[in-house]
């Protein structure tokens, strides 16, 4: 018999732990789940129109994307203030699959945000780096310290590694804050002192819940040096579609990556989904149902991921202010005498008692590379709005979502399984 | 400004030569396409319809594929008698993907067939492996030479490097041949006897013109340590849809591989499209109309690679008899001095030459790793069965695709531009 093989990375932590709800579900139990941020809402009948319509495309077409997606990718970065080449945008299968060939093409070590999204440090092993985690402020969230930044920087190029990028998401999974423009200016000039690219990972752009108050990209203060990744995954709901967009910055070096990065995916890929680039132009384009849908989906978001967030506090958590996305962190910190009486001593073990006490799926901080195994979670709301299209519609299109029955059931079963952490003897 | 990226990889040799291409008829110029293997035909109605159909399916799923259809790979390598656990299949955004996906998950060098596809190098260099390059005996394509094999692997590992793994395509890109199944058994036995697992390219098997005599695979003959890969962009010509599948071992190392295979897919690409994924298991259902389509375009490929391997072999090139795909590899030696007496003294120089004069799009040998330029091209007939969807179901409706202006034309053309070659003072 050959070697086995060991695995060079875990499982995604969000898709493992969808894979066990899933099968609790199948069995017949009750779940909750809040561990990925999958989308669950339906498809925008335009655009799903849109995708039938383009199922005789199959041809590859050009390894970085159509000149009709790109275009309108191009228009959708100029009208959010980031004026955009169409020539220097790379579409891809998803923005996970983007961000990895940009760890590829960019090659080295990679700085990630602590907290930060699962699949930052294991895609930078996979392409031959090693992650550097760096702590983010409270309520600046997927944007590593500056100052901090530039110590581990240092210290890493003084011990012989190469960091040659820094990952920022803007606004924030896990912690569904927005980062100030302050923060992210000084993490532009502190990249721009380190020489290292910026991955600035915004496909969250679009769901900060007021939408007077845009979240800031660093491609705004260090356009030489960032690239901007996004896609249709939050926004529309169409995860399994597979698609995502790079906007590659001017000049020299935005040049060599783009060469760089297109010659990797046409290595690993070829290109993406061609259907699908049919309908993600017409997305990208944001015609008015489009935008009235992203609003629609934005609004929903910020009232369910509220209200959790409101049951959590009362529950005794610790809770930055929820601006944006479905995503909440509590820190369960206040609790802590009470849950390690009941043998619960860390995040991981929570999630673990959530789950078998009361059927919610979330994952622990350490998933997120906060070390020690601390006393938070993640909760992503976006699988609360109904468990058929038609009850998640009536969620999109309600005045007040919280008076649907299944939204307010949930809402309930959240709030008591942390009432009944908080009223542990 | 930043330090500009220095591409990791060259761009694939094919898809950057049907960007020139694209570009040259964009431009007016006359431009016959045989660089890259692309499916000139058009979408089968029944499998259009069916991707139409699924545009609601926007859930990930799972990420090594939905249960149909994985349960639908598994019957179509039952039926050509590799019996099949669906839940030791893994289904991908196109067999490209997989291929880059397993060289992560198993680590290490691979050995690769010289000459061979354009990625297997590249992919195992982003993989972080050096490919191990071992020759293929004549008419043998795609099976790197046995023998040749544990002497390249010894003496890899005596100079402390790490073979993991050893790609064969069977049937052949570039060459068009089958490897015989003593060469196929006797490879299998020399991965055993060096504990290699077997990576086996097996997307053109069903395109071996003779469907009397399919294919051999190593799977047969190594079932613990082969993973057999495929998709349906060479079948169905839906190239552009990004689909594909990968079959891996029973037994514990391969258990160790699907887990591995499966962290790896979890954390670059989360999951295949998920519409394609219904279209996909339609397809490799096999319905009647699948098997007749595919009986058609492998008749078609036959008709019309042998016709040009004529042509070729009328102007004195060497050319092993074409039994599968549609590709050529004819070796231009024969006309060595006539080439060089004005200029052309290997196979890029060949290339370039029928590109500039002739409009003719082809791959010099070097692309395939074939080292020291000599003077061997490959040419893919997959393009030269029309420039409409209408024109192209014509060829494959057609009782003598010959006889058709439009591939006359083109198969005189290639002719022709030998025939000059050949009539070179």
């Amino acid at each position: 018999m050959p070697t086995p093989t060991t695995a060079p990375v875990p499982m995604s932590a969000t898709l493992a732990a969808d894979e066990i709800l899933a099968r609790r579900q199948r069995a017949g139990q009750r779940v909750l789940p809040m561990a990925s941020g999958e989308i669950g809402l339906p498809v925008l009948p335009e655009l799903a129109d849109r995708l039938a319509r383009a199922v005789h495309r199959t041809a590859y077409g050009p390894v970085t994307g159509s000149p009709g997606l790109r275009a309108a990718a191009a228009g959708y970065w100029t009208r959010r203030g980031l004026p955009t080449d169409p020539d220097r945008v790379v579409a891809g299968p998803g923005s996970k699959a983007l961000l990895f060939a940009l760890f590829l093409a960019i090659g080295g070590d990679v700085v990630v945000p602590v907290p930060g999204w699962v699949s930052y440090g294991a895609q930078t092993r996979l392409a031959g780096g090693e992650p550097l985690p760096v702590p983010v402020a409270p309520g600046r969230g997927g944007v590593p310290d500056p100052d901090l930044l530039r110590e581990a920087v240092r210290r890493a190029r003084a011990l012989g590694r190469d960091p040659r990028a820094v990952v920022v998401t803007v606004p924030d999974n896990p912690t569904g804050t927005v980062a100030p423009a302050g923060t992210v200016r000084r993490l532009a000039e502190a990249a721009r002192e380190l020489d290292l690219t910026v991955v600035s990972d915004e496909i969250y752009h679009d769901l900060v819940h007021d939408p007077a108050a845009p979240p800031d990209s660093p491609a705004r203060y260090a356009p030489e040096r960032t690239v901007v990744t996004t896609g249709l995954t939050k926004n529309l709901a169409v995860g399994g579609w597979r698609t995502g967009v790079a906007r590659l910055s001017d000049g020299e070096p935005g040049r060599a990556l783009h060469a760089a990065l297109a010659a990797v995916a046409s290595q690993i890929w070829s290109s993406p989904p061609a259907p699908v680039q049919e309908a993600a132009a017409y997305a990208l384009a944001e015609p008015p149902e489009v935008l009235a849908r992203v609003g629609a989906s934005r609004r929903l978001h910020g009232t369910v991921a509220r209200a959790v967030a409101a049951r959590l506090t009362a529950a005794g958590a610790l809770l930055a202010p929820v601006t944006a996305t479905c995503y909440l962190y509590p820190d369960l910190t206040p609790l802590r005498d009470r849950l390690a009486a009941h043998g619960t001593t860390g995040g991981t073990a929570l999630a673990h008692r959530l789950l078998d006490e009361h059927g919610i799926g979330v994952l622990p901080a350490e998933a997120f590379g906060e070390p020690g195994d601390p006393l938070r979670l993640r909760l992503a709301t976006s699988r609360l709005y109904g468990a058929t299209a038609e009850e998640q519609q009536a969620a999109l299109d309600a005045p007040d979502p919280l008076r649907l029955p299944w939204i307010r059931t949930a809402v309930d079963h959240v709030g008591s399984a942390f009432d009944g952490l908080a009223a542990l003897p």
